[in-house]
C-alpha cells in the first residue's frame, strides 16, 4: 500500500507499531519490521543508554528493514538523562525516531545533522501544528480511544485526524482505537497517511508479554479501560484492574501524588507483562481492546490489515459509489 | 450513493439529519428530504400532539420525498404524553420513525403494525442488539463526539462502529462526529450504512435558527463543548458557554438537581436558537463544531457530502491499492 508516509519513510504498509514502555522490545520490533510496518523500540524500557544500544544492535540482528525508536518525554518522579538516551539513539545509526510527550524541539538540531526522519505523536491540532513549524517529519495524532496518554481534550480521532489534516502539511499518522483494516481505511478517508497500533500489537505471538495478559485482552470489551491521573492533568488510559481502579478512588478523596504515585509505579507495570499478573501494576490498554479476538503472528496480523483494508475499499466502498 | 440503508428506507443518499430539539421543524426537515436525505422532524418540539400532526403536514406541503419523526424518551421533570404524541405520528401517516433514549420496545407494536419502520439511537453496542432485538429495523449508533446524550460510556465512533457492525444484522447509521464527505466515507469503511449529522445541519441556510448561532458554530473549535449533568449519569454534550460552565460548578458543587434543573432549563435553549443570545441557556453542539466553516444550503451540503466521499473513495483510497 502506498501513501505519503510509506514513500517518505521506505516502509512498505502505512502501519506503525506504536512505543510501548516495556513491551516495545527486540523481538516485537523486528518482527513488526519484517512484516513491512514500522516498530518502535521504547527507549526507556532499558534501564541505561548502553542498553539501549545493545537492544538496538539485537535489532538489526534480527532484520535488515528499517526500524524506530521511541522517544517519550513526560513529567517522571526522578530525573531520566533524556540527552544521554538521545546520543546513544543518534549513535545507533536508527533512521526514524518517534518522539511524543513534549514538543522534541531542543532535540531536533542533533536529530536533522544525523540525517533521522521524526514523527511526533501529540494529541492535539495546536501541538500538531508547532511541532510541524519545528520540522519534524511526521504527525501521530493521538485521539481520546488510545492507551496510555491521551492528553486532556478528550477529542476523538473521527474529529482530531480530519483537523490535523485541514492544518498539517506533512505525513499523518492516525492513532488510538485501531486494530484492523476498517480502521486503516476510514484513517485514510479522514485524512491520515497510515495507522499506529500498541494494544493490538500487544495481542500477538512475539509480544514479549506475559500469554495471560495477551488472553486478558482477547476477553475484553471496550468498556474495559479507565482513566487514572486525571486530576493530576496527566491522563493515562489503563487496563481497568484493581489498581486502576483503587487510583481513581485515590484521586476521587484527593489523596496527594506522593501517596498515588508507589500505587500506581510504573515499574509494576512491568511486572505485569512479566509474570501475567493482571494486578501487579496499571498498565496500557486502549479502546480498542474491544475489537481484538485472537493472537495471531506479526505476520499474520500486518497481511490481514492491508488485505482487509484493500477489500473494505475496493467492494464494500466501490459498491456504495459504483 | 447506494447501501443496505438507502436501499432499505428508500432514500436516495445516505444520511441523516437526526432529531434536534427546537432545530427539527418543517422548513428544515423538508428542506433536507428535498436534497434527498433524510430530515427527522422532533416530536416535542412542538408543544402539543395536535401542533405535531399539523408540522408533519406542513412539510408534506413542502415536499413528496419521505421524512421522518424523532421521538426521544428521556428523564424529564414533569411527564410527557408519550402514547398520544406516537398516536399522532402514527395518524399522520408518517412512513420512519426515529427513537432515541429508552429501548422504544412498549410503542414498537403499533408501530409495526402502521407499516412504519423504526430507526433507534442509541449509544452502546448492548443497547443496539437489544433494540435488534426489539425489531427496530435499523440501528443509529451514537459515539461520544455526539451533541445532546453521548450516554455514559464514552465510547467514541471509531470503536462503536465496528463494534456494532460486529454484533448487528440491520443497517447501521454512524452518529456523532461527522461533517462532511471524509466521514461519510470513513463511516462507512468502519461497518456503518450511512451517516447521522445534527450541528453541521444547524449551520445551513434553513436551519431555523438565529443567525448569530450559525456564526457561532463557524467560529468555534473541536473544544469548545462540555458535558453537563455527567453527575446525574444523564450526561450532556452543550456548547461552552457562560451557563453550561455554571452547570458544570454547580455540579462540582453537589447542588441538586432541583437546583441545577433551572438553570439549564431546556426551554431557554430554544430562546438561544430564537433570539440568537448564545448565553440564553443550555444548546447542544457536537465536537464536528471544528470541522464546520460555512452555511450552505441544505442542498448544497448534502451534495458537497457526496461528492467528497465519491472522491475519496475514487481518488484517495482508489491511489492506497492501485
Amino acid at each position: 500500500m502506498k501513501t505519503r508516509f510509506t514513500e517518505a519513510f521506505g516502509i512498505e504498509h502505512p502501519i506503525i507499531q506504536g512505543g510501548m514502555q516495556w513491551v516495545g522490545r527486540a523481538e516485537l520490533i523486528a518482527a513488526v519490521a519484517n512484516a513491512g510496518a514500522l516498530g518502535c523500540l521504547t527507549a526507556f524500557t532499558q534501564p541505561t543508554p548502553e542498553d539501549l544500544l545493545k537492544e538496538i544492535n539485537k535489532v538489526k540482528d534480527m532484520t535488515d528493514k528499517p526500524f524506530a525508536v521511541n522517544f517519550t518525554i513526560l513529567p517522571t518522579l526522578k530525573p531520566v538523562p533524556y540527552q544521554e538516551y538521545m546520543d546513544a539513539i543518534i549513535q545507533s545509526g536508527v533512521k526514524i525516531i518517534e518522539t511524543a510527550g513534549n514538543n522534541p524541539k531542543v532535540f531536533l538540531p542533533k536529530i536533522k545533522e544525523a540525517g533521522i526522519k521524526v514523527i511526533h505523536k501529540c494529541t492535539s491540532v495546536r501541538h500538531a501544528v508547532s511541532a510541524q513549524k519545528a520540522g519534524v517529519d511526521a504527525i501521530s495524532i493521538d485521539g481520546f480511544e488510545c492507551a496510555g496518554h491521551p492528553g486532556e481534550d478528550d477529542t476523538p480521532g473521527l474529529i482530531l485526524i480530519p483537523r490535523a489534516a485541514d492544518q498539517l502539511d506533512i505525513p499523518i499518522i492516525a492513532s488510538g482505537g485501531f486494530a484492523d483494516g476498517r480502521g486503516l481505511a476510514a484513517a485514510v478517508a479522514l485524512g491520515a497517511d497510515g495507522i499506529n497500533m500498541g494494544t493490538r500489537f500487544m495481542a500477538t505471538k512475539e509480544a514479549p508479554i506475559h500469554q495471560s495478559i495477551k488472553e486478558k485482552i482477547l476477553g475484553a470489551n471496550e468498556l474495559q479501560t479507565s482513566l487514572i491521573f486525571r486530576t493530576l492533568r496527566n491522563t493515562s488510559r489503563m487496563f481497568t484492574n484493581e489498581v486502576s481502579l483503587k487510583v481513581i478512588e485515590m484521586e476521587a478523596e484527593g489523596k496527594s501524588i506522593e501517596e498515588i504515585g508507589p500505587v500506581a509505579s510504573g515499574q509494576r507495570g512491568r511486572l505485569v507483562y512479566e509474570n501475567g499478573d493482571e494486578n501487579a501494576g496499571v498498565w496500557s490498554a486502549g479502546m480498542c481492546i474491544g475489537l481484538i479476538d485472537d493472537i495471531p503472528s506479526v505476520d499474520e496480523l500486518v497481511s490481514r490489515i492491508v488485505n482487509e483494508a484493500e477489500d473494505v475499499i475496493k467492494e464494500r466502498l466501490g459498491a456504495m459509489v459504483a
